[in-house]
């Protein structure tokens, strides 16, 4: 059971203030006029509504994105919801799903695929930068479910990743040195997936695909487009997020021809 | 555990070919120039090469996308991957959730939704249009697990759907008919999420939401971008879906005000 | 002729640095470390490159673009290049053109009409904020060419149009109200334009347009991706605007029906 | 004067029905129930509505865009009306401009070009397929203003344009080869504009940059969504053009450095 999803409560007023905090916080939690004392925190029920000072806050159990955006400690550009979701359902990522990771980084996607993977599931992420291990470790003792998360702290240009993954994602930034060893710890037919921010990342992993028996099932980009929620002056917000990363997709091919 | 990801087979060349056939399937698969006769296509392992006619042809275990797009008989459009994936993981479903869900349309988004709520969740799914029925039925008895997926042919304006709800997702041409029997569902903090096509229904869903104790989140869309996968002439495709709908996030409040 | 096109300069370091002044001003120019005396600035021709403590600034003629964002002293939000071209083209602008324009707010686009109307060409803008007249006023002869633009500090609820142009820009918080005076204004088979940020505008005018004789021909919006220009690590910029104006195109219609 | 905006009408139904057809022409224009004799087209003054088995036309004055679209022959992919515009407000074309281009394709651009320049202006432009000569030449003939525009069918590669140009245009496969004769070609502080499809031609032109004196100062895409013009029911539309081309835009540089 993912700890965060029971154990951080997130409070907004639906604008500008949203803070998130451990249902079992030891300090107050400061409002804009005004705070809530730490020990009615376990108390209010999620759903419940605050009024302080001629204003409204709102209480709800934390979602996976309010815990990528506000609970993680990150030293690296997390990934964004709206891809890691698309990562999820691409790779076919679903309870008891084995899958690879590298970088950790901050361990953002790695909470995400710990949550669907579940109890039956193994996420084995590594990560080489040992400057990052204290964030995650912290990180991951913050709230992912201990028990099918295992992270290493190795490069995998000098060792070898678990072999016979379901599925396997790359967010480093020269995958292309460590590809092939991907391409040999994922199952046939598995998955993998990886994200890049620049078109010169792409060219050269397309490049690269070949000759490590990966089969590109897709290249994309996914843009998130956000409105003002107002009834009656409907319109998309000022400004979007104008990149993120290129995601590619591929299967790993066993290399076995059948002739027809 | 959902049949489809193990029973059903996706041949492509990467280009304009794709098939998608259930592996214990008593017909040939056509080729361009040539067939995989049944039989062989449930020894062929996933992964493989197929080389027919000067041409290559992939195997693999099919996908959720892949079952959404090839395998499920539609009378109705069906929800775009990009769009599913985000609800998946802004609404927290997980193993374990109690998902409610109308119209159930072609049964794709509750083909991924019963995915991930595995074993223990459940997706109690509402249709009302009669003449759905018998492709909703077929479509589940060929991919979704039966056991945690339940179909009410009912019109949620009529009856009530069950209680305590974790997450409700509504996909229907009016949902403000319906929209405070769903709020009265779902259990207090729990989620609500809808997709409409058009801005007249975002602007009137955002009216209701108020009186229904709803607090919206987020109304946003996704655009997803692809790219041929060429690594000396990498660019967009010409063409791009558009638009497919706008998606109104909110979460349900109990009504309760705790004054600080 | 255009006064700004030949009048100013635009001093770059293509970063972060850029300034726009006048050929003839009086003040030196500041760079980061360190000016430029402003008895050379009339001196140096365009195109030339200038090293200073280390770095490269270069100065080029200012262009419409350049005018627009640096030069105009905006109390409203001034119109995108990328709308302002837009509208341009498709509202069939040309020398000799005589448009009509409200409000004329900063007078960004009046600038951009003045300059391809050309000395045959007139622009009549109307603007009823007699706040903004100074702004306006003092605008205008900075750059742009009086000849060509006749500013009247009217409101056209109360007034009328000059008769007969060959399109007429709207750009006012509720066009609906004086949606029927520019419809009037218009030659027969000539051009209108309205923007608008929210979709509720879109909705109302659409509903307006039939009986005011006004034919449809566009509702479209134009989104700008700008790309970081590094030849090795090719990639969108982070941030974009996400959302300036929906654009509704129209033809004016005669009323005149011909029975074939 | 553009003999095309006077002598082409557009006639449609505003919705899937549009023809554009000579004011003189002398063939009968078919409509789907009937057809509007060929004598009646010059008569119809612009801005009637026609009446034809139960069904409105509107007949117009065609625009560029029309032009463009509908009345250009073409062998070639012709550019959007989209970046034309932003190409003409970007590259500072005014009355007067001196510009060159290459390739001239099927003309569309140079018809842009030539109309916003004017009898003052020149459009100077350069292809060296021989084999689209007849096309361009009927092309011109069908609507540019001869006056103002030079069409020389030559390779740049082996010869070089007219010196001293405002502006240049590029839109050939592999610009990296000519670039340096249209740098030669444009005046300091000139301006430099190329259309390509791919990432990897923008990195090549980003590097063949330098030197060749240019100044880079945007690489960009424009991305145009559409609306439904329904009041009640207003979306973007389906389907979208996800890609035309990546633009670049550039400043010549004298060389000249100027120590301060």
């Amino acid at each position: 059971m993912p700890i965060y999803l029971e154990n951080y409560r997130t409070i907004t007023d639906g604008k500008k203030f949203t803070k998130v905090v451990p249902v079992n916080t030891e300090k107050d939690v400061g409002l804009p006029n005004g705070h809530i004392p730490y020990q009615k925190i376990r108390e209010i029920p999620p759903g419940s509504s605050l009024w302080n000072h001629g204003k409204y806050y709102y209480v709800f159990a934390s979602t996976v994105i309010d815990y990528m955006k506000f609970v993680l400690k990150r030293k690296t550009q997390i990934i964004y919801p709206k891809d890691a979701a698309y990562i999820l359902l691409k790779m076919g990522i679903r309870p008891g799903s084995i899958i690879g990771e590298t970088g950790t980084g901050s361990g953002a996607l790695t909470s995400v695929f710990s949550v669907v993977a579940g109890e039956k599931g193994r996420v084995y992420t590594y990560e080489k930068e040992t400057k990052y291990q204290s964030i995650i470790e912290n990180n991951i003792s913050s709230g992912i479910d201990h028990a099918n998360v295992h992270v290493f702290f190795q490069d995998l240009e000098e060792s070898d990743p678990y072999p016979n993954m379901d599925a396997f994602f790359v967010d480093v930034k020269e995958p292309w040195n460590i590809i092939d060893r991907i391409a040999a710890s994922v199952k046939a037919g598995g998955y993998i997936g990886c994200l890049v921010p620049t078109t010169n990342q792409v060219s050269i992993l397309l490049k690269m695909a070949k000759r490590n028996n990966l089969f590109i099932t897709e290249v994309t980009e996914l843009m998130k487009r956000d409105y003002r929620p107002l009834a009656d002056r409907l319109r998309p917000e000022d400004r979007m997020i104008g990149h993120t990363g290129f995601i590619i997709f591929a299967r790993k091919l066993s290399g076995d021809i059948i002739e027809l």
